[in-house]
């Protein structure tokens, strides 16, 4: 793997998988693996879990880590090719992928979707261009379309929480009161695809994902029918993919409450809107795995660090 | 102590005020006790001397150090149990106490009152949920109504600069344009209950702390009369607790002079407005000890993470 | 060397050379140096480069570092002597330089100029109280007037891509849309003047340097005429110096081309303006050094620390 932009890029999901869950069996293992190495985080946007555990997973293999919040510590840079820079971008892409690079032995990345237009989210403008302009691996702190290190926690947290040899997994949508981006969901959908469960998907109309994300799963609009008999039921908002980046109901139907999650665990990516996304009953309760998919970050970081550190 | 939120915790004050005497002589003696262990600092309000000297003591103890600044780096919290959550406010707090906790051995926060509403404020909710959600110790960076790492601070400068059995020390309000919080004050009244001190309070009427604190102490709206023969003069503003948040007065004949101090010691918390709390000419005397009481911070957060980290 | 402000503080420029140089060659052989030693860096302005490669020199180094934004993190400092503080700064900088330097082994300080001030800014109000009253070296991350750590990574440039014995070089001003300060023409300069090389100034009238820097040098107002057989072009924007602050000009005529260029190498601080400072063509050309000089920050700052840190 040269970069860990989305699992697609992963050669062996299933040993990256196992390498998680070795990190968390013992997290200093390799911690000689980063001597004299430096790890670049970057950030576009907010980020609470994501730069926390990422740092943290940094720690644990012995990295010197430098963090950048693009914007507030630096400048606006400028993506197009050919661009006459006389506004307000002081710096192309192209230098400062080059330049960061040259620091680090690693560049992780998060940079959030516009969702006002569709076609350039989905070409990955940011993530595609600190790929082909820096000198070394990039990791993918969620992108435009994708979120990558949440999909491995997740899928870890499965593998932790299940005996069944295929269990009934449900992407459920759920009401929220901001336009949120499809990455959380694609990449859980992306992993699901690989893991060995059986996957139903359930969301309004209008909140189809992108086709080349949904196609080959079950896709319902009744959310009772989908739940029924689940073992995990995922939940996460996203905005319209077809009516790009709207919020086309708030429906307070669609908000997971104890009844409707039976004996399934919960899921959620975090942060959570409590009482608009899910009931309070339900996080407070001992099926909600929340905190442990948010602990599972650490370990897929690590993880992603190691494949790309290691020949 | 489970957490340290205010000298109340601390089983032993004078036991911990030896501990920090001892880190000041010999800063790296405890290297090795952070040693794969991390503290996380999260800050809701600006903070100079208490981020840097914190690191630092974290830096001499061996452990690594997750930096945030809520608000910027992350986003909203909400703090009320029950809450519908579909307004600005993004994240729990019962989520995310759980999840930095996770990341953390340790866990310091800062997060200043409101001086809006009194009865809140002193309930301290943001380092009150964090003692109640988080799975690690919590450090008091400052809350609403208390500041004791730098009420420790004090106390370590007051007992290395006098030989006295019982030194006279005064609590002196002093002018400022902005309304400040009352939790330096209170700390300090409460670290000098516990030393051997003779503690005078004096302040223009409308200023009484809080019947809580002041109880028991020397009360006096004349600052001449209370200065008199002082060792220690210990001068901060605050707002009026029983006018809550407001400012009374900026009246000028508080400021402190060469002439009020006398042969007394003058201290401050820092930062301080010159020529408003003080004259340039008792900040730029030898009697000052604001730079060390500034340097003795490293120590008081180091015996504090010590305290927690040893059983 | 007290405290490294500019090269003028440099005792023996040609040592500090070979120092950064042999940095390079082998980054971690004074890895001990650092070792429970504290780098303070304090950004009053945006920086990406400088944080991230004075950070990586000091992480070579064994130093642990300590980063404020002041203003963001902090607040706002009065430097005025006498100031009566009762506006809307917290702290004067005898305190703030006197507490920081206390936690540190050595401050680095980026402070930009107001550009409307010319006699202000040149007497350099932030980096000159630093230097007074912080107890410990203060390294310069650009001043006002001076970016000295720039300075010597582009020494080491030229140094590395000339056989020559004296080299010809060309400063020439470009256009910009913003009005930026002199520091990094100033300090070329002033490398070049030490080292052996063949310096040619060219830049519209009006754009004059301070007569102390450009004084000996060929000025010229005729771009094409001084970068006729030129082996280096150095581009840069600046503001005026006459009519301080102001941008007279941004005349596309000027903009660094490759048909310019020749057979020279083009240098630039970064970040730079595609297609106005000069074009892509340039910059995308094996003739580009642009890249290695950010890279040789790193060295230039390990130079520096090491000049300082070591008796």
């Amino acid at each position: 793997m040269k970069h860990f932009s989305s699992i697609s890029a992963v050669e062996h999901p299933n040993k990256l998988l196992d390498l998680a869950l070795a990190c968390k069996a013992n997290p200093h293992q390799w911690s000689d693996l980063g001597q004299q190495k430096t790890i670049g985080l970057l950030f576009f946007n907010p980020s609470l879990r994501t730069r926390l555990s990422t740092q943290k997973a940094a720690q644990h293999l012995g990295l010197e880590v430098l963090t950048m919040d693009v914007g507030s510590h630096g400048w606006k840079l400028e993506f197009e090719d050919g661009a006459i820079m006389n506004s307000d971008k002081a710096e192309h892409i192209k230098e400062a992928a080059a330049v960061v690079s040259q620091y680090c032995d690693l560049v992780a990345v998060r940079c959030f979707p516009s969702l006002t237009d569709r076609s350039a989210d989905y070409r990955e403008p940011v993530l595609s261009a600190f790929m082909k302009y820096a000198s070394v691996p990039i990791i993918n702190l969620e992108s435009a379309t994708a979120h990558p290190l949440q999909g491995l926690a997740d899928w870890m947290t499965i593998k932790e929480n299940t005996q069944k040899e295929r269990p009934k997994v449900v992407l459920s949508w759920a009401p929220h009161p901001k336009a949120l981006p499809q990455s959380v969901a694609n990449s859980f959908v992306k992993y699901m695809e690989v893991a060995d469960v059986d996957l139903t998907i359930t969301h309004p109309p209008g909140y189809e994902l992108a086709p080349e994300v949904a196609k080959g799963f079950t896709v319902s609009h009744d959310q009772a029918a989908a739940m029924k008999d689940a073992d995990f039921v995922y939940t996460k908002n996203w905005s319209s993919y077809s009516t790009y980046g709207q919020v086309l109901t708030q429906d307070p139907a669609w908000t997971i409450t104890s009844e409707k999650l039976g004996n399934a665990f919960f899921m959620h990516c975090l942060p959570v809107r409590r009482n608009v996304v899910v009931s309070d009953a339900v996080l407070d309760s001992p099926q909600s795995l929340v905190i442990e998919q948010a602990n599972n970050r650490t370990f897929a970081a690590q993880a992603a660090i190691i494949s790309l550190l290691k020949p």
